[in-house]
């Protein structure tokens, strides 16, 4: 897909000054700039890249005074970043802009689908399940009976959905994710072994959830497995039977909540945490990388370490820790002393 | 899918005592009851709850009295638990209980398959593989040549078997997980670089197994990684090439066993620990969650920590780590005071 | 597959001792030799078991002398190890070696393919993807639009790549690994939900890289996350979006690094390791597992625990730490003897 300078000054709402027939068909920025690329200057720091830069064409503020002469055709904006961001959005969205029911794709006579859908090949649809309108699902993916999806969400390649689960509008679901596995529930039994709990719950995901890739939300015991409206998880999280994530609340890869915890709105945890089962995190609380989260936690505050506890006290403790050997040091010296002196006495 | 109350008293053996035309069509709570649910009555704890319940039918005890009226149908039964159990089993068999093959399944004429099995579209089913009675199939499963399946064992959309494993009777793997991809296996050369060492084992799952979503098991170098009797896999799991895993050995999510390492059975292992690779851990040893278990582990025995250690000392460790600050306190006042010390000597 | 004694020898370029139509078709440690098995003896610790193996078949030197009757038929080679080595990657190459472009693949007209490939069945091949010479695509498969694939490189079952990704030759993926997907970027607003930064980057792999099942590389947000040649990636790892992994750097299971992150080449990196975002790590790197970087280091060191530090000193805390009872101990005894000293001065 290639673009002149024109169109993108029209696409931004600018001015081009220059060759309105450079084209353009990558992004790049503005220091590692290539024939064909188009860049933006936001940042004064950046000015001198101008002048040199390879690119094509390049993003400036309406007020923008060139010292020296530019190779590269401008287009003068009100915000280069916004503007920039802008053509970004536009340029992902109609690269993702599949349309269409692949003859390939296997729906159930029962299901539903609203209009303008994408349905690739190998995609499996089951019974009575209901799809909005714009929604996208890509080759390979699965979704079991009684499913239902709302407008404007994306199912990438390979996701799986169990049936009976709930995903709201604008969601974005990353391949390989899965949606509604059992959750890990087994009854020991007298000789050792164990007896397997039925998992009839469901997942309900609202509105604006993103679920990174490979990443799994299991079906509650009974009840809903729930996340709440606009949760990012990133790739390889583990949300465990009748967890419940708050509003706009972030996890970084490869975290996990255990069975039955529940955790407020718009926390951040980053990346190797674990949350116990059955324990409340509240609101607006940090959690830091591979933190293990133990008991239950008041809204407001930043945990950190395994087992986690407030950052401040925590990250004192981790000084000390870090030098233990220092400490024992002192704690010998002090032993060297007080022989010393029983000896003097004796 | 509904069930009227006396449908459900012939199904657990029980007596209508209400509306025998009741119908249900959700299990729900007694406590978060709604029209058109089916809850019990076990713990007498929560009797009060039976006067106000929204749920249109209750499994009672036999000898259940109300004091109040009672708007739900009633069903008297023997054990209203095991009842309402073995409901939620039939049903969920029910909703599980997929049939036939589908035309869009890719089967190759070597492979044979038992009696009554479901193969859903898009699955592939390689050359000699062997498939039992009752094995369910979901869609865009893929079964690698010379697979062994027993019966009444169900692979979920998009499991992956790569060739020449063997998986026991009754066992359930969950989406995405992955069978015998080859061991992390590879000598360094000269150069720096690596020469991968050929993975030409497999994998032999026994009987009852049940494998989480996304999980990951490979196969030998030579010989077999196995999976013993009876054990369970949460999510996002990885066994390592030659590992061993004992009997009724429950693993909870995104744990990993390195490569060779062998755990006894009836183990215990939370979540998100790590097993380091060629050591062995002991029968019934319970295993903290995040702990990092470093060297073979004795039987009966409970760990924690990483590097993990016996609990009860761990846990006596970790309060003094919590509390490294006080001790370091307390060496300083005593610093202090063998200086005050010192100089009235002087 | 059968072989025959004399077809081995043919193979393996070496001589049949005893009877050269024994067949044999599968491979076994000399000491756990079954009939129809094929073992080899290198080291002379284990001659002794060379009388009573049920093998076969078994390779030995040239110069081996036997000092009991023998009654596997031998093969005598130069060095048993490397002839069975050989044999063991052929026997594999063998059992791997599928080719034709299944009737049920997905290919789109703008595609091409080199020779001698194998597209599997219900494989999805996007838009003008390029694909090299003796490529292996098994089935259900995804590539995305305008992916380049090198020659020799194989994507077993279920591997996701999204669009406008490169990958180098002689690359192996495994089942279920996601190349692509979106990086985990957000930027907050100002009611506290997240607006999503698109990712418009991609991946680049170079050549002999493989990549464990179900592992994620995310695409670059701008620019590109890169895997250079021969880095070898374990099952379920993370490595998030704009990372550059070194030449030949091993990462274990479960490991991750987070967005940013430039690790150098020839580094080890053991199991369920974590590495912030935006931090470089040296060359020959050794990580060890569990451990959490979470500042650059230099080349050549080894570091482990979280947070990592040098490994010496590390270890060296470690054990203080494992004994802060002794050391609290300790400092208890030195404050009763302070007081008892100052209650003799009173």
């Amino acid at each position: 897909m290639k673009f002149t300078a024109k169109q993108i000054a029209e696409m931004a709402g600018g001015v081009v000054e220059g060759n309105e027939n450079a084209e353009v068909w990558k992004l790049c920025k503005i220091e590692e700039g290539e024939p064909g690329g188009l860049s933006f200057l936001a940042n004064p720091k950046y000015t001198n890249y101008i002048y040199d830069t390879h690119s094509s064409v390049v993003l400036v503020r309406s007020d923008f005074e060139a010292e020296h002469p530019v190779a590269a055709t401008l287009v003068r904006v009100g915000d280069p970043y916004l503007a920039f961001a802008g053509l970004l959005k536009a340029y992902n969205e109609l690269q993702l802009n599949k349309q269409g029911i692949d003859a390939q794709a296997y729906i159930t006579p029962s299901a539903t689908l609203g209009e303008k859908c994408y349905v690739g090949a190998f995609a499996f649809i089951g019974e009575n399940v209901k799809i909005g309108n714009n929604v996208k699902i890509y080759p390979q993916v699965y979704v079991g009976d009684n499913c239902v999806i709302g407008d404007n969400t994306t199912l990438f390649a390979g996701v799986r959905v169990y049936c009976n689960n709930v995903i709201g509008s604008r969601c974005i679901l990353h391949a390989g994710a899965v949606i509604g596995a059992d959750g890990f529930g087994f009854a020991p039994t007298a000789d050792g072994s164990y007896q397997k709990i039925d998992q009839i719950g469901n997942v309900v995901i609202e509105d604006d959830v993103e679920i990174g890739a490979n990443t799994c939300v299991d079906r509650a015991t009974m009840g809903s497995t729930v996340l709440h409206k606009g949760v990012k998880l990133d790739n390889l999280c583990q949300i465990a039977h009748n967890v419940v994530v708050g509003q706009n609340t972030a996890m970084a890869s490869q975290s996990g909540i255990a069975g039955s915890g529940k955790v407020g709105q718009n926390c951040i945890i980053a990346g190797q945490v674990g949350i116990v089962g059955h324990i409340e995190v509240g609101d607006r609380v940090i959690i830091g990388a591979q933190s293990g989260v133990t008991h239950s936690m008041p809204s407001d505050i930043t945990i950190v370490g395994s087992p986690a506890m407030d950052a401040t006290k925590q990250r004192k403790n981790l000084v000390l820790a870090r030098n233990l050997d220092k400490l024992e040091k002192r704690v010998r010296q002090l032993e060297r002393q007080l022989e010393e002196q029983s000896k003097k006495e004796e």
